[in-house]
């Protein structure tokens, strides 16, 4: 007799944005004619740098003829082109990660799911508050935690990121073992500093605990004292897990490329040199089989030189919408935060309403769909997330139409 | 602390494929003249069809457009056109599949790894010795089975195929919850009858287990008799889930694209009706985010009616290597199985000596590269796999070199 796997039922809502995706829709029956604006999931609108499409041209035209086509690529880890690509990289920011630390993947939301399963169930994970729901639900599925009652789950550790903190938190107060960060931050746009990561990197190596650090959107950091990778600390090559992505420098979400660093170094409590690295290694080559290989040299036109420079545009493009969304709801007297190192505006919600009464009001009087803080935990209710992905036109008919149409 | 998932040091070897790659590379730098043939590892080498390349290009193309630009699919699961199209396919063997059943992923084996997360740990997992290393694998990851020895893990029931029952399995003797089984099968070639299904749909009802069924080389069969889904067995939507890939049917193993069939009314002992369904889809929400936007449309392009006629001449032309190698062998007295309905030719070691003595022997004297039996379990000591996947000069290179060099 076959049995479920019990942590599921202790998910306490659907995944955040199929829950947007259902109100919307539900919005949009009711209201056939409204123009609907969606700010919400951080998704890009522009197309692909030029040099991106002639790569992915490149590779399906590769598959085409015997000569070029490949199949399986070696492994589950990626090219050994994209691999040293993405090392030097990090030797441009004057960090040394070698190739065989360089996992390539499909993208960050699968890889900052599935880092937990090198560690036991035992771990006591620490998560900011409010987060990316992908950490939180990935480790109550894996049995990381307890059962949960408004909107936490007994067993995790929350670290509260507020207005009074600058939306990032001290180190825990008590012992943890996984410490998930993310810089530039997704929801609250905030952005760690090196001295701010230098406290839970030293944390980290006193007590053994294990840093997951997400840092998907360092590419929309302009302010050049901030760090955009965890191994600009001294020693995070002993506690720390990199995560990064394609998907917002290249406005690649759809297409699926991203990686992941595991130090050959890194170490915990019970584990050999070099195992945890081994053992991510082994689990991408029994659980995923590599990312595409249509995919991968899009990639590479990322980070060639003419692909960066074609990417920086985009990023622009993107940042001056963030800027065009602070500005207006500023100036209509409403607190904001984020918005200027990362794409992503973090807005008190006007009267001290809840995050989803606010969206519902968002979506009924402006037709605009923003994401409700409280979606990524408790300590993100009376905030919303507008995200700065959009087409320009679009974004400014939606802080338009908010001007217009909000009841303050 | 952090402390790690001890279950990784249960795992007694690398996972096959590195290894046997690892063994070449040694051969390759010892003897930097020889030509190396590779029958080993199932991958494709021909090009990809006309009508599946003009497919990639067009979704290339739209991601060139602000007008027909898409980022993140709606969620997890796949493009509607897509999940349509492969209901449709069902439908066209007479089995009756919803839309919503179908969830398409980015290949067979990150879903047949997957799969068993939707079960707890105290399930008793049955696998067919010999089988595909990651069902064994992913399981032994998530903590359903004891220390491994032997090749062979405690807890695990293993329901071994030999000669004597034509290489499928009776159902089990005792009671199992989750029963692994592919058809046609890898490693061995051997294709189920509806005889042999049925028997184990009503295993699984009577005994509320739920099977997970391996079809990823059903476009292979051409015998019309033999079943290309589990489905065709009555009852079977009650008690099992089909995975399937479209890498062996397009040659589209690099590129990354496969499906899921988890039926609406699959239970087991304790599922409310749909939560399984419900479970994947939520797995899928959270652990992944779609197959590739580009891969999709090259998906259903396979599907069309022109991709179908340019992918089955591929097919035909891997099963004529097939019989190639087979005869081959034969001709020298060695006994064969599989490759009439698979593309994998499953021979007895000359001698009875060991699969890896074998590997050796087979690498040293023919430059020839296959798959020992035995790594696919202990069930498949003494045996090794031969893969009909190579251009055919290559595969006529590898029979005579075996025919003039094996000395057997």
């Amino acid at each position: 007799m076959a049995t479920l796997n019990g942590n599921y039922r202790k998910l306490q809502a659907g995944y955040l944005f199929p829950e947007i995706g259902k109100r919307t829709k539900e919005f949009v029956t009711k209201n056939p004619d409204a123009l609907i604006m969606r700010l919400g999931i951080g998704d890009t609108s522009e197309p692909l740098a030029p040099s991106v499409i002639a790569g992915l041209h490149d590779s399906v035209d590769r598959l085409s003829k015997a000569e070029t086509y490949s199949g399986y690529c070696d492994d589950g880890v990626g090219t050994p082109e994209l691999r040293e690509a993405l090392a030097a990289r990090y030797a441009s920011y004057g960090v040394n990660i070698k190739v065989d630390e360089v996992f390539v993947g499909d993208g960050a939301k699968g890889d900052s799911a599935n880092i937990q399963s090198l560690f036991g169930e035992s771990n006591v994970v620490a998560v900011q508050d409010p987060a990316y729901p992908v950490y939180v639900d990935s480790n109550v599925i894996a049995g990381k935690t307890g059962e949960g009652s408004d909107g936490q789950y007994d067993g995790l550790f929350y670290m509260l990121c507020v207005e009074e903190n600058d939306f990032f938190p001290k180190t825990p107060s008590e012992k943890v073992d996984l410490i998930y960060l993310c810089s530039p931050n997704n929801p609250t746009g905030a952005v760690a500093t090196l001295h701010q990561l230098k406290a839970f990197v030293d944390y980290a190596r006193e007590n053994k605990a294990v840093i997951i650090f997400d840092s998907a959107y360092a590419s929309y950091i302009s302010d050049p004292r901030l760090p955009r990778t965890i191994y600009e600390v001294e020693g995070a090559k002993e506690c720390a897990i990199e995560i990064n992505s394609f998907s917002k420098e290249a406005g690649f979400t759809g297409v699926r490329l991203g990686w992941t660093i595991v130090p050959k170094n890194l170490r915990c409590e019970d584990a050999e040199p070099g195992e945890l690295n081994n053992m991510w290694s082994r689990r991408q080559n029994t659980f995923f089989n590599g990312a595409s290989n249509v995919v991968q040299p899009g990639g590479l036109a990322v980070l060639s030189e003419q692909g960066q420079a074609e990417c920086k545009k985009t990023i622009d493009y993107y940042m001056a919408n963030a800027r065009r969304i602070k500005n207006g709801l500023e100036g209509l007297g409403i607190t904001c935060f984020g918005g200027v190192n990362a794409p992503y505006i973090w807005m008190r919600t006007p009267g001290g309403i809840s995050s989803w009464e606010f969206f519902d009001k968002l979506l009924n009087e402006t037709h605009v769909v923003g994401t409700p803080g409280s979606g990524f935990g408790p300590g993100g209710e009376g905030y919303f997330r507008l995200s700065a992905f959009g087409h320009e036109k679009d974004i400014a008919r939606a802080v338009e139409s908010i001007q217009d149409n909000l009841k303050l």
